[in-house]
């Protein structure tokens, strides 16, 4: 169970961030400006922009400068620029690349944009980024990968540039089935679909399962890649509400009965975005009204292995009659090798056929060399003792940041400290726009997902993700200073922010 | 242009094929004469299939090995099991999985296992191949593309695995500008979207463009991973005659005002299956006219460089206007290295923004590695050269195969000889079904697939794609061989195997 502290807030300490973006181009400064603009409202859908000559002549600046800025608004979807006519901030839910609605049925905070904006912040120099998920490379196993690639590659690679099977490669289904049995799952290599990660697995049920207009279960918040692909397919997230104690299986109930949904999205440990767990009960309780209602449950386990404390729970996919109703899905980004893109799709048995014809359809087939890599990999190396010293390393990290965190943000927010996974969910106090910190605090050189990213409801909760993956430890505190400066200023912005600083 | 022959049959020789499926496992033997039955009508949708009693005790043999071989049916989607009913064969169109009607309009064979039956058996020992349509890996550049992973591995992986934006990596998109700029597209690296192979490329554009309903316009016949995509998304293709001389204008004017179709899907270069390529005039007229009416086109072109001979013709993207219109993709599989599954999407303008979110969400990115190995590759490697050498063999292997087909062949088929490209494509006389053929192929020891693969329409041409890339030119001959002996049965049923050989 994840504690919870909150604490109040410390005296304003010295305020040692400079803004990174002072030093950037001025055509980024204007493209951020107007960005941050649309974002946080203060301007509106639909509303025109000044021309380029308009903007290049009051600011004194190079015409090619705005129109660079604008040129890059328009392509991460901010604006639509409608020749002879001038620029527009875009109508969120319509496409600007080609006029006609999306399935977005809501407004989003740039959904598909998102990751590029987590990379470009995370190696943006200065910036003190808490948007990493996953192992650094120096925490995790990647040279021991590296190892088995260049191993395969000095045999030969002849067999793995050839076409392969769109299941993946045997060897490597087969190498998956005691790393399966680790959590409890027994199954057959030939159940298996190999992966382009996670993503793609979600991507695969979503498409296999859903027509337009279905309704589908979602934690509320939830991972936006999930969010994504039930938009993709055209469905309605149904929200099902996720705290530190999981969810309210009388709520479960209630939708089912209430919107007849073709499909229940969890991700059950360590839950991205808040990295509350659910309770072995209500993991139960779910496959049992999944079964009783003949609804597939759609599961996301992208990292059961990093945890820091309690009892380990088993996969859905695990409990009674779990093989009937989920399609189990993970990659092996979060825990073990970052980057690699590879992962699997367990789907229930009359589920296989199908998934596979959107497999073939999507990419053909997860490539081959990295798949016969992977295979060696989980044959070979000692990946159990790997995992014990990322616990080791990542545990003590998640407490000392917990304990920065609680220390300097006090009042500010509500943190809970989750059994594991590399994320903390920072709530703030209902009045502080969670997208207003996001934009504030990137100038200021601290980064980090806000909860709008997770969020499929108008109503947005106002929490920020804490991930430190690949985070030093050292910056901690330099960070949590930060955005505690932010923080006072967005929830005092008549107040400058030279006279914040004491 | 292409040449077109007509021979006639020559004396049957002595028949030296052994039918390899005698040595199968009896499990596989019942699979595939149910496989045979199914496909070829003897046993129509929806009829019950023995039980595994029954046919166990009729056959005498263990019911554990019926059931292998039902399920094995079921899992490639010919048969569906209905608890305590039995087994069926599959109604087309419906998927087994979950009972829920499937987005094909028409029955198809098996569209989604098609790959992974061209793998079995181009696999399988003593099958004489003719399916692979890319180059095997000792005419490929595999060994330099090898080359090129080892030392990015030996400089440090630590930057491939990390996550990269979705729309690839800098360092790739910057190295395919020449590789363009030789085709005469001339565009900007950000306009470049890296995926995972050409299939994805189509795949992101359907998903982009198409909603459940639209019609598109597609040629016939059609590669299947192009039937596929429009098929996921639900979209309903209208028919484009394709033959050696490319289509005809009027037509496609007739459909769009017909059909108001959303999107036209050509591969203008060495079409697969058939190999033919549309000439330079119908190119403009086919951009000019998708301007005229704002309907976008995807092009796929997944080989342009195998040409053996006439004068190379300009990618539609390359065109007065194609870059308004063209959704321009292609992999790298066909032509360099089979099997390292990445591409690119070169969109539109305005569509960049949409394709990028629709590339997130299917599976975040491609993998780094194999990026970053693949921007070496095109900066570093001398490609001309290697294009050289294997336009010389293949362009000889096209030939000698040709002449062996239409010597051995003769009054059965009529056989072009495209240009370029490593398919080859025989037309059958109408009586004769393509599919029946396959089956008993297959069973004599010869494979290529067959134009049903490549229909949408119920009204399936009568032909076979004869495919090179991979068959050893010393066993053209006995695959000839094996072919007309196939052919002759076909057309003269009554006639046993026996009493075929003189």
């Amino acid at each position: 169970m994840a504690r919870k502290r909150q604490n109040r807030l410390p005296p304003p300490g010295p305020e040692t961030a400079s803004a990174p973006d002072d030093d950037a181009p001025i055509y980024a400064r204007i493209r951020d400006e107007f960005a941050a603009k649309i974002a946080t409202g203060k301007l509106k859908d639909g509303s025109k922009l000044p021309t380029v000559r308009e903007l290049a002549k009051e600011r004194s600046i190079n015409p090619m400068t705005v129109s660079r800025a604008y040129r890059e608004l328009a392509e991460r979807g901010f604006i639509t620029a409608r020749p002879g006519s001038g620029s527009y901030v875009s109508r969120p839910g319509r496409n600007a690349a080609n006029g006609r609605a999306q399935t977005t049925a809501e407004p989003s905070i740039d959904p598909g944009g998102i990751s590029s904006r987590l990379f470009e912040l995370a190696r943006a120099p200065g910036v003190i980024a808490f948007t990493g998920n996953y192992p650094s490379v120096e925490m995790s196993d990647a040279a021991a990968f590296a190892r088995c690639l260049q191993e395969s590659l000095a045999r030969g690679a002849t067999e793995y540039f050839r076409y392969d099977p769109p299941a993946g490669r045997e060897e490597l289904r087969e190498a998956l089935l005691p790393f399966l049995a680790e959590h409890g799952i027994v199954t057959r290599a030939d159940d298996l679909i190999v992966t382009s990660g996670g993503q793609q697995g979600m991507d695969i049920v979503a498409r296999h399962l859903l027509a337009r207009g279905d309704r589908v279960i979602l934690e509320q918040p939830a991972y936006f890649g999930a969010i994504n692909v039930v938009r993709a397919a055209g469905a309605v997230p149904i929200p099902l509400r996720f705290g530190p104690n999981g969810f309210d299986l009388n709520e479960v109930a209630d939708a089912i009965r209430k919107h007849n949904p073709r499909l229940i999205i969890i991700n059950p440990t360590f839950q991205n975005p808040t990295g509350h767990s659910v309770p072995l009960d209500q993991r139960r309780g779910l496959v049992d009204l999944a079964r009783e209602n003949g609804i597939p449950i759609l599961e996301d386990d992208p990292s059961p292995e990093l945890r820091f404390r309690g009892q380990p729970l088993p996969p859905l996919r695990a409990l009674p009659g779990g093989n009937e109703v989920v399609y189990y899905t993970r990659g092996f980004g979060k825990t073990f090798i970052p980057g690699v893109r590879l992962g699997f799709l367990l789907p229930p048995r009359g589920g296989l056929h199908g998934c596979l014809e959107i497999k073939a359809t999507t990419d053909l087939q997860s490539p081959a060399l990295l798949q016969g890599a992977l295979a060696d990999y989980l044959r070979r190396t000692d990946w159990q003792t790997y995992l014990k010293r990322l616990r080791l390393g990542y545990g003590e990290r998640q407490e000392e940041l917990f304990d920065i965190l609680t220390a300097t943000l006090g009042e500010y927010g509500s943190l809970a400290l989750p059994d594991g996974g590399l994320n903390l969910w920072l709530e703030l106090p209902g009045e502080i726009s969670a997208r207003e910190v996001y934009f504030n605090a990137v100038r200021r050189g601290v980064a980090f997902a806000v909860a709008d990213s997770f969020s499929f409801r108008p109503e947005r909760p106002s929490a920020l993700r804490i991930a430190f993956g690949l985070t030093d430890p050292k910056d901690y505190a330099e960070g949590a200073s930060r955005l505690a400066h932010v923080l006072r200023n967005v929830v005092s912005p008549q107040r400058s922010l030279s006279s914040a600083v004491v």
